[in-house]
C-alpha cells in the first residue's frame, strides 16, 4: 500500500464521490465494500454529519420491551429500539422491562440539565485572578446577553468558577432545548470570551477556549457531580413477587450483593456504581442518533436500594449526565429518525422524554443483569445466545 | 398504545420474523421502518448478535488517513474507517493523520493486555478470609487448570486480591487471543470457582461470580492501573515546521496549553486527561463490529508530551483499556468486516494489530483537536462543516 | 489487666483528678508517666480540650525561617515553629524558606473561605425531592435567619445540593471567622433544619444531620473543588541563580521532573500533586493548637508550575481546604499561644493570616524536597539527620 | 521585624543552643516562651528529630477506654493515650470503646503490610521501556539483593511496575520491621536504582528516586488499593441491646444511615466512608511518637457493615495504610515512649500490635459518632464539653 491521498471532489457528498472513494479504498486495501454501500440514506444528507462518505456500517437493531414509563414526559408503554452486536443484551433488556413494567413501571425524573463550555482565563498572578473573578461576577448578564446573541436555543444558565494558581477555570452552563449543544455552548462561550476579553480590567495573559473542565467525551468526577446533559434519576419498586417468578431471586439477595458491589465499585473507583448502565445507553443511542462518543459523559451514576416496608425492592438507578437530543447531530438520519419516531420522539420538545426512556432501559437492563448474577443464570444464558466462545 | 408483547417465534432469526416485529411495531408506534428494513445482512447471521432483530441502523462511515503506523503489528499505511453522525470528526482526525504522517508516523506499542472477571468470596471474619488468600496462592495452579479446560484460547495468567473486611475481591486476569474475551473469561472463572467452592477449607458464607472490580462496560481507577483489555501506548514527535505549516501552531503552544489541561483534567477529576479519545475509539469500534459499550472502558489514559532537543513535539497517549478484537461480537457481520479488511485486520491473530490502529487514530485525533483550539479555529471549522445549529 | 474502668471525679479537670488518673494507669498498665506529668498548663484550662486528661505529650519544636511572605494579611518576615519529630524536616523546610526569600518571598492569597455541615433529606420519590429543592431555594433567606441564630459569627453564606435517587444531599456554607468553626456550623445547621423539617411541604421521609459530603476529617474530591476551610494559593519566582547556589539544580530540572510527577500523582490518584504538603501543615498546626486531624483535608492540593521568560521558575501551590484557626481549638492553650504569637497571629483577626503562612510555609518544603531529590541529597541528607535506620 | 537568621550553633543540639534561639525569637517576635521552654526531654535526644529545638508543645493527653481487643498480637483490655485538643473526641471514643467491649470486643487483622519507595525510569520509546521492563522481571534477585544490603530489618518484597508513554513507574514494596520505614526504603532503593542505572541493557533517558506513586504524606487511589504501612482490618458485633442501652439506637437505624452516607461519600469522592479515622489516628500517633503527617496516608479506608442473623450489627473498618512504628521517629522519646508502654508496645516486634490498636480505635469511634448522630446527640454533646462557639 503507498502513501497515496483519498480522492477528493468539488462536492464530496455525492453519490459519485462515495463511488469513487469506495472504488480507490476497494483497489487500495483488497476489500470488498458490497456490504457497505448498501444504503438507502441519501448522501447528500449527510453534510453535517461525515466527511469522506464511503457508505455505512449496517448495525442490527432489536426491540426490547415493552416497558411502561412513567415519566414527566414519557407516558405509558414502550418499544426501546436497541442496535447492538452484543448477543443476550436484548433479551436481557426485555427481561427487565418486564419485571419492571409488572411491577408498576419506572418512575423518571430529569432533576436538571446543563450543556457546557470552559473557558480558561490566566493572570499575573492569583490575586489579580481573584479580582477577576469580582469583575465577572458583577458583569454577569452582560457575558450573558454576549453569549446568547449567538443562538436561537441556547441559555447560559450560570458560570461555575475554580481558582487554582493564577488560573481561573470556569464552567458556561447552558440549556440547549432539544439538541445536545455541544457546538452551540462552544459558539455561544467563544462570543461571550471574545466580550471579556476586550472588557476585563485584569491583563489576561492566557486565554483558552477550553481549560479542559467541561470534560466533553471523557468521564469525570466534575460531570457526576454537576451535570453535563441530562441529570436523569430512575426509581421503581420491584415486587418480591416479580423477581421471584421472573428471576429466582429475591429482594434480600439483591440487596446484599448490592452492599457487597458498592464496596467493590469503591475500591475500583468506578465511574459507575451498578452493573452495566453502558450497554444500555450505547444500544439506545446508536439506535436514534446520538453522538455515540457521548456514551462515555452518560454512563457514569449511582445505584441507591432500599428495601420497602412491604418487602418488596425499591431500586434505583441516578444518571447525571445523560447527553441526548432529538433534534440534530445524527438524529435527523433515515434509519434513526425511524427509531425515534417509534418511541415517539420524533418533533420538538421531546429531548426529556428520550432521556426519560434512557434512564428506564438502564435501570430494567441493571435489574436483569443483576439477578442473573445471582441466580448462576449469566455464564449458562449467554451461552444459550450463542456466545460460548 | 397498548401492553402487546413483541411477537415471538419459533426461530426469531428469519426474515420473517423480523418482517412480522416491523409490521407490528408499525402498528403500535406509528413509525414507518423504510430504511431500517433496508438490509444486506441475513437475519440467520445475527444469532450471537441480536435478539428481536427488526432491522439495522445505517451508521455512515467516513474514512480518515491515510495514517503512517509504526507498530509491532501494523505496519505501514492505513485507511481508517469510522462509522460517525458528528460533523468535523472524520475531517479533523484526517487532518491530524497527515500531521503525523508528515511527521514521521506514530510508533505504536501493546504494552500489556487482560480481561477479567472479578468473583467476590466472603468468610466469617477477616482472619479467615487472609488464610483463604494464602490457601489460594498455593493453588493457583489448580484453579489455572480448571479455569482453561473451559476454554481453547483463553489463559488465566494471574489473579489479583483484595481483601476488605471478611470479603476477598478479585480480579482473573486472562489473555483471550483475538476475542475481547468477556465471556470466555465470565465461562472459566465460573468454573474455576465451583472447584473453589468446593475445594476451599474456609467456609464460604457468601460467593458472587462478580465482586464489581472487573468493572466491566464501566470507567475505573482499577482498568486505568491495572489494564482491561489492552495497553496501548501511542507516541509521535511533530515536528515543528509541519505543525505550523498544517495548524498554524507551536509546539511551545501546544506545550503550555498541555500544562494547564492537566491541572483541568485533575481538577475535574477526568477518566481520559487528553482532548476527545472518545471520538476516534467510538468511531472505529462501531465501524469494526467492537462492542460499542467498550468505548466507556477504552477511552480513559493520559496524554503526555515534551519539546525535544530539536524543539519539535513529543506527544504520546497511553490507553490502558483498549478493549477490541478481531473474532467474536460484531466483527464477523457483513460490513463491518469489510471495515476490518480494509485495515488487513480479517484473519488470526489481528487484534493487536487493530489495537495500535485505536492507537495511531486517538493520537492524531487529539492533535488536531488541540490544533484548532489553540489556532482559534475550532468554532468556525464546526461552522464550516455545517454544525452550525 | 482487668477490665478496670478509669477512675472517675466530680470535677474531672482538676490536678487531683489529673493525678489520680496517672496512679491508676501506672499500677494497671506498669508504664511510668514521670515526664507526661510534667507540664505547665493547669488542668482547668482544658475543658473544652481534652477529657480524662492524664498530662501532656512534649512534642519538640524547631523553628524554620524566617521567611520572607506578602500576603494580603501576612507581611514580612517570618519564624515558623513547627512541631515534629522528624528529622531533616525543619532543617529542609527553612533551606527552602531561603530559597523563596533570596528570590523575593511568597505571595499568598486566600481565594474563598467555607465551612460546612451537609444535611441529607429523602423523600417518596425523586419528583418531591425536586420540589423540595425549589422550595428551599424560594426560602432560602428564612433558612439563613434559623441558621444565623444560634451564632455570633458564623454566616451562612450558600446552600449547594445534589439529588440522587430520592434524596437530597446538602452542604450549607458557612464563613465563621477566626474559628475554624466545624461545631459553629453543626449547629447552626442543626437548627436550620429543626426549621426545614417542620416547615416542608414534601413529607420528609429520613433526615441526618450529615450525609457525609461535608467530609468532615476527610480528604475529598468534593473539598479539592469546592473548598473547606480556606482556599489558599502560594506563588513564588524562584531565580535561577539561587536555586544553583542554594540547591544545586535548575529550573529546567525541576520542571522536567514536574510533568512526570504529575503523571505518577495521576496514575496514583493523589490528593496532592506535589511532594509532601501534609509534612508541613501538621508540623504547623500542631505547634500552633489547630485540630491535627484536619491535616487530611488540609493536604490536598495542586501544585503548578511555568518557566518564566527570565528563565526563572514560577511555582504555586494551590491548597483548597486548609482549616485553621486562631480562636477556638488548642489555640488559647498554653504553649500553642506562645507559637501563635511568635507569628504574630494572636488577637482577633488572624485566622487568613495563619492560613497564609501555612501556604508559604508548604511552597518552601515542596521546593526544598523536589531540590533535594533532583540533587541527589535526599538520602544522604537523611542520613546526616540522623535517620539513618 | 528584620531578615535576621536564626542563631546557629557548633552543636545545635544542647540546652544552651535552645536557650539562645528562644531568647532570639523573644526579642525578634515579642512572644514569650516560657511554657514552650518547659520540658523534661533533654535537647541532646533530638538529634534524630528536630533541628532548630526551642522548646515543646504540650500537647493535652486523655486516656480513653479500656477496650476489649482480640487482635493476633494485641490481645486484652487497653487504656488508649490520645493527644488531642479538640472537647468531646476522648469521652466520645470511650463510649464507643465501652460499646464495643461490652459487645465482646474488637476483632484485628492486620491483612499485609509493606513500604515504598518509587523510583521512575524512562527510556527513549515505549517499546525500550517494555523491554526494560522484561530485563527487570528477570533480574528481580539482584535487584533485591542490592537493595537489602543497606539495610539490617528491610526487606524488598516486590516490585510493581506501571508503563506510561515511554516511563516506567515503579513502586519497590518492603517489609521493614518495627519501623515505619521510609527512609530505610529510600536508601535501599537509591542502593539498587544505582545498580539498575549502571547495568540496565537499555539507555535510561532520565531518572528519579520518586516519579511520585509511593504517594508518601498524601492520601492516594494507590494506597487504598496497594496498601502503603499496614492493611488493619477490625471488626466487631455490636449487640442490639448495647445499642439501645448506651447510645439509644439501633443496627437498623445505624444500617439505613450507613447506606446513605456510602452515597454521600461516592458522591463527595471520599478517601474514608466512615465518620472520622483521622480523628483517633491523629490522637494516637501523636501520643504515641508516629509521624504526624502519615495520618494523611493512614485515615483513608471503608467502611463495611450488616445486620447479622441475630439481628446486631456487623461493623468493620478496613484501614489499608496504617503507618505505625514501635521504633524509629519519635517513638523513642520521653513522653511518647511512656504511652507505647501504656499500650504494651514498647521493645521489639509491637508495631503489629500497635497497628490493631488503631484499628480498634477507629471501629470504636465511628461507632459512638455515628450513634451521636443518629440520637439527634452531637451538637448536643458537644456544646456539654465546652465547645459552644
Amino acid at each position: 500500500m503507498t502513501r497515496t491521498p483519498i480522492p477528493r471532489f468539488d462536492d464530496n457528498y455525492t453519490e459519485e464521490a462515495a463511488k469513487a472513494r469506495r472504488d480507490f479504498l476497494v483497489q487500495q486495501t483488497g476489500t470488498s465494500l458490497d456490504h457497505t454501500s448498501n444504503y438507502s440514506l441519501p448522501p447528500e444528507s449527510l453534510k453535517s454529519n461525515t466527511e469522506n462518505f464511503i457508505g455505512v456500517v449496517q448495525m442490527p437493531v432489536g426491540v426490547a420491551g415493552p416497558v411502561l414509563i412513567n415519566g414527566e414526559h414519557a407516558q405509558g408503554w414502550f418499544y426501546v429500539p436497541m442496535a447492538t452486536t452484543e448477543g443476550t443484551l436484548v433479551a436481557s433488556y426485555s427481561r427487565g422491562m418486564r419485571m419492571v413494567s409488572e411491577s408498576g413501571g419506572v418512575k423518571v425524573t430529569v432533576a436538571e440539565e446543563f450543556m457546557q463550555r470552559a473557558p480558561l482565563f490566566e493572570f499575573d498572578d492569583a490575586r489579580a485572578a481573584k479580582r477577576f473573578l469580582q469583575w465577572l461576577d458583577a458583569n454577569l448578564n452582560t457575558v450573558k446577553t454576549e453569549a446568547e446573541k449567538t443562538t436561537g436555543f441556547g441559555k447560559l444558565e450560570h458560570i461555575q468558577t475554580w481558582q487554582v494558581a493564577r488560573m481561573v477555570y470556569t464552567r458556561f452552563n447552558y440549556t440547549t432545548g432539544d439538541a445536545a449543544g455541544q457546538n452551540m455552548c462552544g459558539k455561544a462561550t467563544h462570543a461571550a470570551c471574545q466580550w471579556i476579553l476586550k472588557n476585563s480590567p485584569e491583563a489576561i495573559s492566557y486565554f483558552a477556549l477550553s481549560g479542559a473542565i467541561e470534560t466533553d467525551k471523557k468521564h469525570s468526577h466534575m460531570n457526576l457531580l454537576h451535570s453535563r446533559g441530562k441529570r436523569v434519576i430512575a426509581e421503581a419498586t420491584i415486587q418480591r413477587e416479580v423477581l421471584q417468578r421472573l428471576a429466582r431471586t429475591t429482594p434480600e439477595t439483591i440487596f446484599k450483593q448490592r452492599q457487597r458491589s458498592a464496596i467493590g465499585a469503591q475500591l475500583a473507583g468506578s465511574a459507575y456504581s451498578g452493573p452495566h448502565s453502558a450497554n444500555g445507553i450505547a444500544a439506545l443511542f446508536i439506535a436514534t442518533g446520538q453522538d455515540e462518543a457521548n456514551v462515555v459523559e452518560s454512563h457514569t451514576g449511582m445505584v441507591f436500594m432500599d428495601i420497602t416496608k412491604e418487602g418488596d425492592l425499591y431500586f434505583s438507578v441516578t444518571l447525571p449526565s445523560v447527553i441526548c437530543a432529538t433534534k440534530g447531530g445524527g438524529t435527523g438520519l433515515a434509519t434513526q429518525a425511524e427509531c425515534l419516531k417509534m418511541l415517539g420522539c420524533d418533533g420538538t420538545g421531546k429531548a426529556r422524554k428520550l432521556a426519560e426512556i434512557v434512564g428506564a432501559t438502564v435501570l430494567a437492563g441493571d435489574l436483569s443483569l443483576l439477578s442473573a448474577i445471582l441466580a448462576d443464570e449469566w455464564v449458562s444464558s449467554h451461552d444459550a445466545y450463542g456466545r460460548n466462545r
